[in-house]
């Protein structure tokens, strides 16, 4: 039996669902109407679209979601990530408008917005608040059929089960892990990416190539999910390697990178890279995908090749990663980003073993954040 | 415009529907009884069993599977590929076994027995025979909701939207296409494909990669349908330059690349091997995979580098690939496998453009045809 096969241990994940169907290509937008017309019974039959802030500004992108008098246009701010009382405020107005019963639900934008989206359509079929289905498989009716429209490549919320949220009442960032928050379908428009700012695109879409090498490295691990996982990174080479990360053809694939990278989180695990970088996310306020490009200062030990990668693809495309932000902070604040990053004890059980503790004691810790 | 974004044609396939749910594993099928569970509303629901022949004498395999009493095992024959009369004959029999509304149908073989499989889940809800729905999107009803249990890999019959068929009556070969012939559920069980004999192994995982290296070579691709073609060969490299393609993790991955192979085809086109592979098997009745092998003797010229890897795969792996099946033939029967050949349009244009009938002269098909 090859060594591969024996240090490999079995994730525990069953029966993973995926999304049900995707439409891709340049222009893919405009089927959009169609894909909604099969699940509204009339004209007066409601969608309701989250969408990216962004785009309030673009009509000329709003006006090819084709949408009728009765439908409802939120727009979604990404300064901060999704937190459970801005859900919960949302579903409180849709009921108070009588949209509680929509036809289907549309997110278009980034994580966040496709994030909201998700945790909305749980809500509405499944009442109570936010916080009540935070955790695994505590959703119990299907949402709200729903559509996402990527327009930020990388983080995998289009494919993924879960939307995560910061409960600020008792400080827990967690998501809604269900079957029913996947997405029924998605369109995925390379189009839709032109107008990222570059170092965005580089944050977002290295949030893809970091989880894949995280799970890849890791024990918990399956043919199909380094499959995905290969495949991704492997995009994320032909992209970021390339003289324009942002041509057409790089930014479609770096929307399927998006997606089969979601599609290999969902069988697999995350490593060192992402505990840490929710240590910066809850202590420090950093976003996700900025935040896990600030670890990267310091994986030298434990992923060589993929730092070194890492860091030819920065100075290739020539964006800026934030230094220092975890230098000279109070003891209190070491203290709270040791305890936001030991946490997590599956991805790090991935990442070092059992032992896990043993290499990470607060020192070490305090030490890893401080290169970043 | 990178050169390579310009020479890809649209695919025009909008709208693709994945397999809902997968769970993959040594042992997985395990998970079969609470998979079925969910679907069955008392104990007295039955399943319908597809089972190909070959495991009749398996007790220990078919114990797994946790039949009920009121289930019904039917045992599919490999030695013919389906036919629509076969899958009439069936159907007929379950209605009149007053088993016509089952509470899941399982297929658990190869191609042929998935494709069965689906047949009559197709059928059970639509009524009528099977050749009303030979050809594209005829189907109006959902099928019956069904389980895939691959036990032989490379055919992707557990992810496409086709089931294919041959109907006698008027000598034509063509599945049932469309949304509801997709599995709603794969279980992988890589214990499953241990006892396949060396050379049906070979032949039927050769399927994935011919599939893919067609899809890759062709005009008509998107970036989500080269990932998963990319990615199904590097898998099937793992599995046949390894000195052991059998071992079980040879075997996972096999049945991983055979999965993402039907992914990739559902987004994408053959080329030209599969068209002269479909004249081999109806005019000289050779079975789909081993068909497709013995196409490669003359795919040096258009497929050159995938001609040298196949065969170095051949030599490494020590299977034979049967030769001369389709010289010293009458006029007649070269006439046939010209017609046989040319009617495939797309993958043709898909491979050699609009001209391809000024390369793919009658004297020129016959001379590949005798070069196998």
């Amino acid at each position: 039996m090859p060594q591969e096969f024996m240090s490999t241990l079995n994730t525990g994940i069953k029966n993973v669902r995926n999304v049900l169907r995707y439409t891709i290509g340049p222009g893919s937008i405009s089927e959009l109407p169609n894909i909604l017309s099969s699940r509204c019974k009339s004209k007066d039959s409601p969608v309701i679209f989250f969408i990216d802030e962004f785009f309030r500004s673009r009509p000329n992108i709003i006006s090819r979601l084709s949408m009728k008098e009765c439908d409802r246009a939120i727009y979604v701010p990404t300064i901060n990530e999704p937190s459970t009382c801005q859900v919960d405020k949302i579903v409180q107005q849709l009921h108070k408008d009588g949209l509680n019963k929509p036809a289907a639900i549309v997110g278009m934008g980034g994580g966040i917005t496709m994030d909201v989206a998700k945790a909305v359509a749980n809500l509405l079929t499944n009442g109570g608040h936010a916080e009540d289905y935070q955790g695994w498989d505590l959703v119990n009716h299907p949402a709200i059929y729903k559509v996402a429209i990527p327009t930020l490549s990388g983080t995998g919320a289009e494919a993924t089960r879960t939307c995560v949220m910061t409960n600020k009442r008792i400080g827990l960032k967690l998501g809604m892990n269900s079957d029913f928050t996947v997405y029924d379908e998605i369109i995925m428009d390379p189009e839709l990416t032109a107008t990222v700012p570059r170092n965005q695109y580089f944050y977002t879409g290295m949030d893809a190539f970091i989880h894949c090498v995280e799970a890849l490295a890791g024990s918990y691990r399956n043919a199909i999910g380094d499959a995905y996982s290969r495949e991704t990174i492997n995009l994320c080479r032909q992209v970021f390697l390339d003289d324009d990360m942002m041509s057409p053809l790089n930014r479609e694939r770096l929307m399927v990178a998006s997606y089969l990278g979601g599609c290999a989180i969902a069988t697999s695990y995350v490593g060192l890279i992402h505990p840490f970088s929710a240590g910066l996310s809850v202590v420090l306020g950093l976003h996700h995908c900025i935040a896990n490009c600030i670890v990267m200062r310091a994986m030298q030990p434990y992923y060589p090749d993929a730092f070194a990668e890492f860091w030819s693809m920065v100075k290739k495309q020539g964006v800026q990663i934030p230094e220092g932000v975890a230098r000279n902070l109070s003891d209190s604040q070491y203290e709270q980003l040791f305890d936001s990053t030991i946490i997590h004890k599956k991805p790090l059980i991935n990442a070092l073993g059992d032992g896990y503790r043993d290499i990470l004691t607060k020192a070490n810790v305090k030490k890893i954040f401080e290169i970043m």
